[in-house]
């Protein structure tokens, strides 16, 4: 076949643009500056990144379409993924993948969340089939280390940070799905301080492969007797082996049912476990009993980010993608002012369309607004953590948790929006299978299932966010994007953009007025039916702030920047902060009105009948 | 592996919708008044599209999943293709599938484009792999009967019009894309009328496959010293076996090359051919030298037309399949006054919360809001053919040719976000590939490429389609609009959508006042820069029209109701009618935005670098 054009794009993320985020636009150093991080400074940080980069060209990148074709699949009775499986968790295990954010006595690297998020933004761009591997197994070495036993800690994490071992999640039920007050696995108090476990989980990423040792799950189950609903749920570890009493791994009749074949993202197993179908599955309680949702729901903000993340990088990579086509592509040819096209003129590659120009402009805004949003996610949770000061510790906290449900969402909903502009730069080509576009098209889907749907985290957001402690968690966000404000307005060529976005903070307390007292009169159904809208409007007014956040780093960069490559990366931020503003911010405009002129139209009646 | 729902949707389309549609809101009686549709009535058109349905439901349905599972592919130099291909075009071929809409005299079946429009439609729904192939030799035949010698029309169009041979469109070229100017196949003046075609034709559906006897290719080609650019085209019949003196069909030099594989409607072959290997390629020119373009436009409605009804059709499949899924799937609880759940409360079934509700009737407003306004452009394709009044035949022609790029265009943009949302309505279940709306995911996003992409409709749109006749075609189907607000104004429960469909149009007059002077400058290039957003725009608005039209037909229907299902299905119409001015229409207040402030950040300057 006649392969006129590169098909596989050279560039999947700009390291510049993740340097310039995490060191200057969400200031690592004044993380760096706390006690923990007193090994690391901007430099080590810098190394540590390149060597990230480095490992991602060469071990993650090149397979990403490989994945796809030779997926992940089910055969006599396990699971078989791709090579470089192996590759992500041993030799990304030894650089500290899993293990970076982790204490030194742990077998960390103390690194900030930060770093470590960024090096996986890195890793999720060169290839969205493989981090979860590494990254599931450090959440479930989270939740052994920060609340199991010194026991249950020693035993199995240190071959998890190595990579040796694998770890999953398991919360998902056939007959529950995002209700986990109706899950049913059972724990049977046993012997030998464990409980006996059976049950079926599905959907649980990286749930078997041939590659790990042993994989150690963080599994919800109700102990007998324990109380209806998400009250009498508990957290154990369950591994596929245990270790018997003389330290020997044994099996634990941990059943391998299925791999879910699915559209995309076909290198990251997706399995169906079935527990104690001999009667011999021993799970381990971490913490107290009928407290496993909370332990779980604290470790969701990290793989809350982990999602956006990953969407974000998929965006990312699929913006560069169509970036390099329509640099080489030539169709067409310039309008003159009579409105034709002159046949004497050559063509014109197509970046200097306008509409391509658009669609370009359309991903970068949404790829680079959303990159640090999810920095600055990562960034609260340093703060939070390494504080002294309670009350800086609770603001941070209260930020984070403010912001988690657009730091998942808008990733994965204007990810989808943003590749599939990506993929209609190509045009034909783009639909066509010798093209990385469409798989990113199909990878990205994911996202806004993974963890909470879009419709999820939109009652999270409206339900529970807006009201945290009675409103006092909306201010403290909204007083940190007036910080934002006041620094642009000084400036006069962010200060229409500054303006701007202080309406939409206007707009949003409207809303909230309009809506709030649905629920003060007790009709939550009303109250949060349009949720996913409201989630639709606030992103939009959030990834505003952190376009003018980008802004206001550009200009304080663009004075000192030395060398016309540099002051063009600047101004090149400051151009797609302008589309953002002209072309996405006044979608707010439509939301706010069908948010403020409600129908009951999708609240079910006896009358009403989809049909 | 557990299988706990249905996997296969059971229901693809509703034919009391279509038939509604078709009868009472375009109003097919008033097409089967005319002369030519003297042998039809509404009876005997319904007895027609039951037929279609039954071959629908037998031949095409159940053969979805397998076609996506086993795609059309290449091997030693052919095609091949699912053995329903053969179902689509030998049975339907008998059925008139093909020839439907020709003239009794050319073997045709002398039914409305309204009919044809919609019994493809049901094609579509139940399987979108398949009626291309029936659609394209549909259409090939049609310029061969409308502008070819009797002779061209003789030899090549009854078999054509049986589906014993298939047909095409060859339009693309590797180097050229859409810029058809740049095309250089090279048509050589040869002996016997005939002409030496060679070159290379891309991305030709249908191109070739096993149960073709034959393919005639309708080829656009350059006559040796034509001049340059689109005056320069002309078009010719390329048989893949041209008839030789005796009758006989030999070989004529046409190679497959490939066939191009993509992300979906993988069953409907996309094929790299290449003319003249050999220098034994004959092309017979249709009509006049160099008017190839006008010939191969003349049919392009019809081919748009097409495209758009293929799109709505995915997904109004789509939608029933996320329907049924929601009917049928328990899952979480209502909310109580206090906003928590109880527990005792049997699970709700997924169609009982709001959310749910939402994405289900935004699919129904697209799928429906769609069907209608693609039924009316058949039916103002058969009111120009079929009036002996040249200003009622100039009226209607005009009506067309300003709906249609939004015909093309809204169900195929309308149609992914559609689908995305029934795709999420089934969560994780959505993403996998036992769940059928995965695949309607994959295979919609041709759509909005085929026949000219959504950027080259859009430029369409506002550039030609805004500008014809100095505006007159704008006004009169700014007219058309106002004559059914004027009538929903009489409803009272109808009057406050008719008022706000009158805002929409005030607002879209707003709009050109103040982008037409752009033009008027001479400056195309910003005048043009966002037609993508005056389409998207202009769509909620014409969809909002077709829903108003939809809501008055309802109201008239429900007074004449005789049973509680017949009331039940128009007022299932009205609340979908409701839906879409509370969560679609307001969304042109945000484009209006766009379009009014407009930021020059899109076109191309010096100093403005995409990286």
């Amino acid at each position: 076949m006649l392969k006129v054009y590169i098909i596989m794009a050279s560039k999947y993320i700009d390291i510049k643009t993740v340097k310039f985020f995490m060191n200057n636009v969400q200031e690592l150093e004044k993380i760096l500056d706390k006690e923990r991080f007193v090994d690391y400074n901007i430099e080590s940080v810098d190394l540590y990144i390149e060597s990230v980069k480095k490992f991602a060209d060469r071990e993650l990148f090149p397979y990403i379409k490989e994945m796809d074709e030779k997926p992940a699949h089910y055969e006599d009775g396990s699971i078989h993924v791709h090579q470089q499986v192996e590759k992500m968790m041993k030799e990304g295990g030894a650089m500290g993948l899993i293990s970076a954010p982790f204490n030194y006595e742990d077998g960390g690297l103390q690194l900030p969340l930060l770093v470590h998020t960024a090096a996986n933004y890195i890793l999720d761009a060169a290839n969205n089939h493989l981090p979860g591997y590494s990254g599931l197994t450090s959440g479930a070495a989270e939740l052994i280390i920060e609340f199991a036993s010194k026991e249950l800690k020693e035993k199995y994490t240190p071959k998890m940070l190595t990579g040796d071992w694998g770890g999953t999640m398991c919360l998902t039920e056939p007959q529950a799905g995002s209700s986990l007050s109706d899950i049913v696995t059972k724990a049977t108090p046993d012997a030998n301080k464990a409980y006996k476990i059976s049950g079926q989980k599905i959907f649980i990423s990286g749930g078997d492969h041939q590659y790990a040792e042993n994989i150690v799950h963080l599994l919800l189950a109700r102990i007998d007797g324990a109380p209806a609903g998400t009250k009498g749920i508990s957290l154990f570890v369950v591994p596929k082996k245990r270790l018997d009493d003389n330290g020997e791994l044994v099996n634990n009749d941990v059943t391998t049912v299925a791999d879910f074949e699915k559209m995309g993202q076909k290198g990251y197993c997706t399995t169906h476990l079935s527990f104690g179908d001999k009667d011999d599955c021993h799970g381990y309680l971490v913490g107290e009993e009928n407290n496993g949702l909370n332990y779980m729901f604290l470790m969701m903000n990290g793989a809350r980010i982990a999602v956006g993340r990953g969407a974000s990088a998929i965006a990312c990579a699929a913006y560069y993608a169509s970036l390099e086509y329509a640099n080489e592509r030539p169709q067409g040819r310039k309008l003159s002012s009579d409105g034709t096209k002159n046949l004497k003129d050559k063509q014109s590659l197509i970046i200097e369309h306008p509409d391509v120009r658009r669609m370009l402009l359309l991903q970068k805004s949404m790829v680079e607004g959303s990159m640090n949003i999810i920095f600055k996610a990562a960034k609260y949770y340093d703060l939070q953590h390494n504080s002294n000061d309670e009350k800086e510790k609770s603001k941070y906290h209260t930020l984070l948790e403010m912001i988690i449900p657009v730091v998942k969402t808008y990733p994965s909903e204007a990810g989808i929006y943003s590749i599939n502009n990506g993929l209609q730069v190509l045009g034909g080509y783009g639909f066509c299978s010798d093209f990385i576009l469409q798989q990113y098209y199909r990878d990205i889907r994911i996202s806004s299932i993974y963890e909470g749907t879009t419709g999820i985290q939109s009652q999270d957001l409206l339900g529970r966010k807006m009201m945290l402690n009675n409103g006092e968690g909306a201010k403290l966000l909204l007083d940190e994007i007036k910080k934002t404000i006041d620094e642009a307005i000084q400036d006069e060529d962010l200060k229409k953009w500054a303006d701007s976005l202080s309406l939409q903070l206007d707009q949003t307390q409207k809303i909230l007025f309009h809506l709030i007292p649905f629920a003060a009169k007790g009709d939550y159904e009303r109250f949060l039916a349009d949720a996913s809208i409201f989630m639709e409007f606030f992103s939009l007014v959030i990834i505003g702030w952190s376009w003018l956040e980008i802004g206001v780093a550009s200009k304080r960069s663009l004075i000192l920047s030395g060398s016309s490559d540099d002051s063009s990366f600047y101004k090149s931020k400051l151009d797609t902060l302008e589309y953002f503003y002209a072309y996405e911010l006044p979608k707010t405009k439509g939301l706010a009105d069908i948010l403020l002129h409600p129908s009951s139209i999708t609240i079910k009646k006896e009358n009403k009948v989809i049909s």
